[in-house]
């Protein structure tokens, strides 16, 4: 009975919590699409109040109290085994978020807090003057911080480093010793791919960069949506200057791309690539909804979904054979004389470049490893600070093949300063977009095998088998498996490259 | 010492309450303009959250504890004598506030919360289907509910009428008493004057039902808010079901329109009368920002802000003079052949119809005088909620001299049931619309005499002295003034239906 009454007030704090994040995700949504100007000084202040407030129930007295008369504890956050299984769950989320959020010193939370809100205009402002040593003393604080933080949250002793108590937030259960040996395969075969394919004729993609007016670009966005079945009773299309997806409820997922006229892929990819986070967020189970646990598992299964319809999906074969003549009946003037092929080949142009953002398939992955390596050895002290752009210009050369002039006017604004993640002391972030791509292959290659005939479903039209799969092998858990768990789950599998390098080199050995 | 501290928590839980309100308007706002359909159900529940918050905060027993402290009390509203007239004015609003939310019961509260959720859809459906039988047990409650809260707050003894009660939530100090005579010398003469114009010949305003296209419409209105000044920068424009203006932020205020194809007017004067409540809300100084005293002075001061720039500036002779050249250069074959003359008779045409909202400017008031009368009947006992078909029948006849069929399809649906509010509980709130006429009015004449050469001003589309005089002597003030006090400072006069019924009567005379 008091076991039935301390988790309804659990349940409800954390529903009130969550729904207190959706709230925030509405006006962050607004802020990046609709909002005029100058109601950004309000807007923070709302955000902050939001934020404080879902703090303040996540942190409460109480709170702590409940968790403990259930049993959950930092070493047994699942509390009592007596406790139904999705209950033991809840109290797990619940109370990761609880420790982390009050083993974090008040002071402490909001010196952190106002040194971000000082270190992001720098960095904006460093890397439009291309002054790295601008944006230096910000960035060594929010190294120390972050270290500090990992410190107060029990990392850097054990066995357990530093960082890998930054990679834990964003990929729990993930550590710097599991990443390591996959990314320094990755990194040695994709380098060698990158190499390869930059010494062979590069395909013509002169026809996207035809004019593709905005306006039209806009009407075609919703054919799209149509075609991949996004859900628009459930969530909305619009822009803004970096696309993304969020969602401000269980029936109301938004995402956002951006049209360029001389650009026609980009917007386009970038529908399919939030589309499939989108997929993500829509696809939590109903009795999960409202809860902590109507989340995702980890940023790189995130990024597993976005990308895996993005590349594997959007830029194969048989998705074009079954969206080309749509896109051809919408712009036909621009797509004349182009057949399927010199469209396959022209989306997926391999050309690396220092923009990780702008990357191809094939090379994106080294510009997270390149980052993964400079962040690892910056949070364990190997790496002064100082020295982070001489040394982000050797990896470019050594990984890309690129050679950056250190003098030039961008060097370190495409370089070292190109990312906003650093200036937020969002340290351990990077590894999960390419997690997200080891991930997104494993699930692909068990899709092929329970579903022999996608290929084809695809070239039709048809993505609901597909996402049949995705909701109830990825989508259904939310958050009660760790990354590792679901991955086990889902295709019987541990963590690997090859799947991944192997679609990758086969992909592209003839193209 | 204890004072400045009690005053700092008082205006600290007045600032959050605020912002919450704030925060509930953006919500709000995204759900009457982009949120995809399915999205209602958590946005409802979000909504409920930020208010059950706001509430929280404003009846919090230390509330009433600080209030205390500084000698604010139901009688003494302001309290000490010794504060600041800007915390005293704060006080007052606090103490209206805080006041009229505990002296209702708890469970008062929640279940006429709940009795409204079930009128509304009742009412919904009920008017689909013209049947009033079907929303009587609803409206009984809402009567009911309405003489409560009434009662509660001390009304309905001592003078003081319950009616005074629901008008005083819209209309700080305004009573019956007062309406009353205004009121009825407003009915016969604005009677007189539609059955007159009735006997004359209609102007041709055929030109507005020519075809307008939706898109360009919209884009036209990006000119409408150009050649008014809206300040994009702070506000924008968006399209939702019913126009509408809020706040979402000092420097975030938004309106809607809606555009016809086949009504050309219809957007436009919404707009221009939108842009009117916005620039109320715009107006409020930086001092009374984030604060209750940054609202307006009443419902009606809001509607003689947007009633003023509708009409007695957007539907005068100067301003089409002025503006009509953007809208033919704008349409040139849907205002072929169209003069200024016909213009300005087109956009002030008399048409009495059944439906208030579409009601032109002379008639209009006859609609709110009609529904004012009505519901003083309902509140007071004297009109038993089973007649009011019929009684609505007959005052339709008397007033407009229109005769509806009792057993016509749409006999109910474009008569007692078309407004939405009395399924919303909300008595009291019509008569604002006609106070608005007659402030604004009043305001009008005192402009003409500030600023002699305002009619130049205005055709030569330079607003500025204009909205400077409604910035200076209606907006600075928030709520710090009662509506009478306001407007005996920015006039000397105090509330008659002369200005209006002269500026009316005049314009309508030859047209």
């Amino acid at each position: 009975m008091k076991t039935t009454e301390t988790l309804e007030k659990i349940r409800a704090a954390d529903r009130e919590q969550c729904r207190l994040g959706k709230i925030g995700a509405a006006l962050h949504w607004d802020m990046e699409t609709y909002m005029p100007p100058e109601g950004v000084h309000e807007r923070a202040e709302q955000l902050a109040l939001l934020e404080s407030l879902a703090h303040a129930k996540l942190t409460a007295p109480e709170m702590g109290r409940w968790l403990s008369e259930l049993g959950s504890s930092w070493e047994n956050p699942a509390g009592d085994e007596s406790l139904a299984a999705r209950d033991r769950d809840l109290l797990r989320a619940i109370r990761r978020a609880y420790d982390r959020a009050v083993k974090l010193p008040a002071d402490f939370v909001s010196e952190s807090a106002k040194a971000r809100g000082l270190s992001q205009p720098a960095w904006a402002q460093a890397r439009k003057d291309n002054d790295f040593a601008a944006f230096l003393p910000h960035l060594k604080i929010m190294i120390e911080n972050a270290r500090k933080t990992a410190q107060y949250w029990g990392f850097g002793s054990g066995g357990k480093t530093l960082y890998d108590g930054l990679i834990d937030i964003y990929e729990p259960g993930m550590t710097v010793a599991t990443i390591t040996p996959l990314f320094a395969v990755l990194r040695d075969r994709l380098s060698a791919l990158v190499k390869e394919i930059g010494r062979r004729e590069p395909p013509d993609a002169s026809f996207f960069a035809r004019d593709f007016p905005v306006e039209k670009q806009r009407e075609f966005a919703g054919k799209l949506l149509e075609h991949i079945g996004f859900e628009t009773g459930r969530g909305r299309l619009d822009s803004s200057a970096h696309p993304f997806a969020t969602s401000l409820g269980p029936n109301d997922v938004r995402i956002t791309t951006r049209y360029f006229a001389d650009n026609f892929l980009s917007g386009v990819f970038s529908i399919i690539h939030e589309s499939g986070h989108a997929m993500y967020e829509m696809g939590f189970p109903a009795e999960l909804h409202g809860t902590s646990l109507a989340e995702a598992a980890s940023m790189g299964i995130h990024e597993s979904q976005s990308r895996l319809w993005e590349n594997v999906v959007g830029r194969s074969l048989p998705f074009l054979e079954g969206f080309f003549p749509k896109m051809k009946a919408f712009f036909p003037e621009q797509f004349g004389g182009v057949g399927l092929p010199a469209l396959y080949r022209a989306v997926n142009q391999v050309k690396p470049s220092l923009i990780r953002v702008d990357a191809d398939e094939v090379s994106y992955g080294l510009h997270v490893i390149l980052r993964f390596e400079l962040e690892q050895a910056l949070i364990s002290g190997e790496l002064a600070p100082e020295k982070l752009p001489a040394v982000w210009r050797e990896k470019t050369k050594e990984y890309f093949g690129i050679d950056v002039d250190p003098a030039g006017p961008r060097s370190d604004a495409d370089g070292v300063l190109q990312d906003i993640h650093w200036s937020m002391g969002a340290f351990g972030y990077f590894p999960s977009y390419v997690l997200g791509n080891l991930y997104g292959l494993h699930f692909w290659n068990k899709i092929r095998r329970d579903i022999p005939e996608v290929d084809a479903h695809i070239a039709a039209g048809d993505f609901s088998a597909l996402k049949a799969w995705l909701g109830e092998n990825v989508h259904a858990h939310g958050c009660r498996l760790e990354p590792a768990q679901l991955l086990e789950k889902a295709t019987g599998e541990k963590l690997r490259t090859e799947p991944f390098l192997q679609y990758i080199e086969e992909k592209y050995k003839d193209m």
